[in-house]
């Protein structure tokens, strides 16, 4: 086992890998930029190392930096967390190249997830059902046109290099096609210096359905089941449940079956989420993160499994604990991303947290490096706490989710809070009747 | 259901009742003294009605005052939580005239089981294994001889009315039995104005284990296994687990079928626990608390089962909900009290607390009413938190433990935290080697 462990991230993953390292009783080091040296997860670990000023660029991107830090401190190990390097093969060979262990999979497994296109062949190779489209990129109109035909209207074009939205366009009809290929090039080549775009079936109401892998670099893998995070705005997932509320059990295994049998093919190591758009029971791939991810406690919650715990293990070549079924699948979870952002503009909202009391008692989870007297600087993403209920029932946890919503107090900065205390009362989100479009259209229907 | 509870109780039981009140969509009703009047449960109540000064007996033990403030706000049932009315038959009885719910047991039921003499005589009657002690009270010096050498040295005196360890005494031998006797017999009759005592086997080495169980006063019963709650000061528990670390999985069964079957005889309704000691394979029952207890999260987080919840479902009329082969029994739970107390003396320390921050993260609950700016009134008892964590295993629970222990702020008063802290380093209590006169031996031989 790892003797000392940096944690190349801030905020509350960051706290959330400080946690788990705690537990197996190894020691930390957390890295902060300039604005962060007050920040919870600087608090708690055993030493700190400032990398740099603000922009994340210049602190969390920063490898040289990270680097020295680990030579400082002697870390033998990094956690990336989630976004910044977590998904960057380069940082992950670097790390490997100078004797230090990368708690993720190896750089080629992120290499060939990494890129949308390689990826979907991948999947296609390792018998994971996709979306119907285009074999690679689609470079000219003539192609777009032919492939678009292929595939059947809607098409949805894609940035190859994409994420978040970016290079992202619909064709409802041919007579839509070329203008939307052509801002998609445009706007993937402004976002990621690439203007590489791809093409897909568009599904008119699918849910967001992703399943949790884990693996162990050794053959072995399980899937710890699924969650539906159609709830998202911007391509922002909010508000994440498992397992999915509306896929039945047995669809629910099935796909797991059929992404657990892929990582052992591939030899996979450790965590990973394969998403899915579902629409009449069907699944389509459509990327794989192989990085924890921030919804990870909801699966937590209904396994009883430590995610991270078992990063960490495997990463350090012990092999998987878990053993598929043994896995329990036990209740209903649900997480809503509390972020300091005005909830009707979702303008960020960074400032001196006045009064901070987070719910509590039976069934509540609380993921927050947030604290009373902390100031929320400008400089990084507005997530601030996650709130994780469990219910024996959906019903249930709903239930108890709508009295914590309530109860949670941050005083001094915006929060999605309220949103949240509106969405509880919504029927269609009682009954679990949404799709990935769902809340952008309520949004727009509700503006307060 | 009912349409308003009042809650007959403050500080963080109250919160932990208004929550699954909450939860079920009631209204709720705090009640408070004049120092509670900024206290949680009184700001997130529905209502809240002040019922008396600081002293208990003015407030929370005034029976008028809670019965007026049911008629003031229409509340339709009462929950008493644990301490002050949740045990007293009268309450019950006089709420049941007003045509107000007691959310517990029936009186009949509190009476049977609140005197010892008459509890340990329905134990038997229920096939509840006991003690070998005196059939009644011990009146005479001949009588003590006497059931003392029947029974075997050393042997245990205690006072019919009694609790908390007052009019209780030890004789190892009969050199010593007339002067434990008269002494215990005085101290009852200071404490509870009754110096009526009884007598039991002493057990040198037991450990205190008690099942918790759930009736619907429909003959429906059922239990949710044990917990075992040793670590005691001065008769106080301070830590709690379930299930029963040292006690085999067999036992802990048969003896839980015991007593659901007891339950089942009495057509007992609501939540109670029954104690026991338990040394050489061998559980002998020492008494039956008629309420809910402080430690019941541990037995909440390995089944699942909201407590409370379902106290106040079977109050209302419903049928238990709950099945005993469909109880899971999951993992390893663990309650730490934190109490406002000097950690080396125990003398109690109110005030103000300047910096709150609980522990968070996975598989950690905190069940607690106070928040930071609070101050911690002198008029009542000191338990200010309760830190529940679960694990798969014991092992991973006391791994998260120590981990949470250490993240937990409360700055401006002294806490039994940094006890724990000791504690969980201790090799008897990480291999869970430890019975009901280990804390007090460990404090005697540990004073820092």
């Amino acid at each position: 086992m790892f003797q000392k462990v940096l944690i190349a991230n801030r905020g509350e993953i960051a706290l959330r890998i400080l946690r788990a390292c705690k537990d197996l009783g190894i020691q930390t080091v957390a890295v902060h930029s300039v604005a962060d040296s007050n920040a919870m997860h600087v608090r708690l670990a055993d030493e700190s190392v400032c990398i740099g000023p603000n922009p994340a660029r210049d602190s969390y991107l920063n490898i040289p930096s990270i680097l020295a830090a680990c030579e400082i401190t002697g870390a033998d190990a990094v956690h990336p967390g989630y976004g910044f390097l977590s998904e960057n093969a380069r940082f992950a060979r670097i790390l490997t190249e100078h004797k230090i262990t990368f708690i993720g999979p190896s750089s080629h497994h992120i290499e060939i997830m990494g890129d949308k296109i390689t990826a979907k062949k991948t999947a296609v190779e390792l018998g994971i059902p996709v979306v119907p489209g285009s074999a690679g990129a689609v470079s000219t109109e003539e192609e777009a046109r032919r492939t678009a035909a292929e595939i059947g209207y809607p098409v949805l074009i894609k940035a190859t290099a994409g994420g978040g939205g970016r290079g992202m366009k619909v064709a409802p009809s041919e007579a839509d096609l070329i203008v939307a290929w052509s801002t998609a090039r445009s706007e993937a080549k402004a976002a990621f210096g690439n203007d590489s775009v791809y093409m897909e079936k568009y599904l008119a109401k699918p849910r967001h359905i992703e399943v949790q892998v884990m693996g162990d670099g050794q053959g072995n893998a399980v899937h710890l089941g699924t969650r539906d995070c159609s709830l998202q705005r911007r391509h922002q997932k909010i508000w994440e449940e498992a397992s999915a509320p509306t896929v039945p059990k047995d669809q629910q295994m099935r796909i797991g079956e059929i992404c657990a049998a892929a990582m052992r093919k591939l030899k996979y190591s450790g965590a990973g989420t394969i998403e899915f758009l579902y629409e009449n029971g069907e699944f389509y791939f459509i990327e794989m993160n192989t990085r924890l991810q921030v919804e990870h406690p909801v699966t937590e919650r209904i396994t009883g499994i430590d995610i991270v715990y078992e990063q960490i293990r495997v990463a350090s070549g012990e092999t998987l604990s878990i053993e598929q079924d043994k896995v329990p699948f036990y209740g209903h979870a649900i997480e809503v991303r509390i972020n300091a952002e005005d909830p009707q503009t979702f303008a960020p909202s960074p400032g001196k947290i006045s009064f901070y009391h987070p719910a509590g008692g039976v069934g509540v989870r609380v993921d927050s490096a947030v604290y009373q007297g902390y100031t929320i600087p400008p400089y990084y993403d507005s997530l601030i706490g996650k709130l994780i209920v469990y219910g024996r029932t959906r019903e249930e946890c709903l239930q108890r989710l709508r009295r914590a919503i309530d109860e949670f107090v941050v005083d001094g900065v915006k929060t999605t809070l309220p949103l949240f205390q509106r969405l509880i009362k919504e029927p269609d989100i009682l009954s679990g009747n949404y799709d990935i479009h769902w809340l952008e259209k309520y949004l727009a229907a509700n503006k307060v």
